[in-house]
């Protein structure tokens, strides 16, 4: 099982612009087939700070995520109010 | 509900010293009875940073967590082997 936490910084002025495009993508993705889990998170000490715990049986299937209508769409749409880029960590459970 | 990273960075010679102290503080923190989910993780490009995912019913459980006699005990132990301090992000989930 692969974990994977995906951090967005968006600029304040545009969190309002966010808001639906994350809906969205969260409900497109949770309807993958592959997917196991996908939640999105906001820092209590900061509303702009996006946070992102998916869970994906393997590698194939968060690469096939990436590459779905719904994720090249929205995505790019996303990261036109970062106030910094995004950065993402691949996980193994512990054992 | 309230979701908590808390990430570790250990030094690469002290691995193998924390993992029997990770395993007994996951398993003694899922026994506590306001722990919604408990789980540690490891970063795939790097064996000495560990990621706990925590879930939580609000902040009180969460300082009740902090307070038990396992985390006084074990967390010290753990710390005395990082390279660099840990951090901690809690955030709400996106409505």
């Amino acid at each position: 099982m692969l974990k994977v936490i995906a951090q967005d910084f968006i600029k304040p002025e545009h969190i309002e612009d966010v808001m639906p495009l994350y809906r969205e993508l969260v409900k497109k993705t949770k309807e993958e087939p592959l997917c196991v889990s996908y939640d999105l998170h906001i820092n209590q000490k900061d509303p702009g700070h996006f946070v992102f715990i998916e869970e994906w049986p393997d590698r194939a299937a968060l690469d096939a995520h990436c590459d779905t209508e719904h994720f090249k769409r929205l995505v790019p749409q996303i990261d036109q109010y970062q106030r910094s880029p995004g950065t993402f960590l691949l996980m193994d459970v512990f054992q």
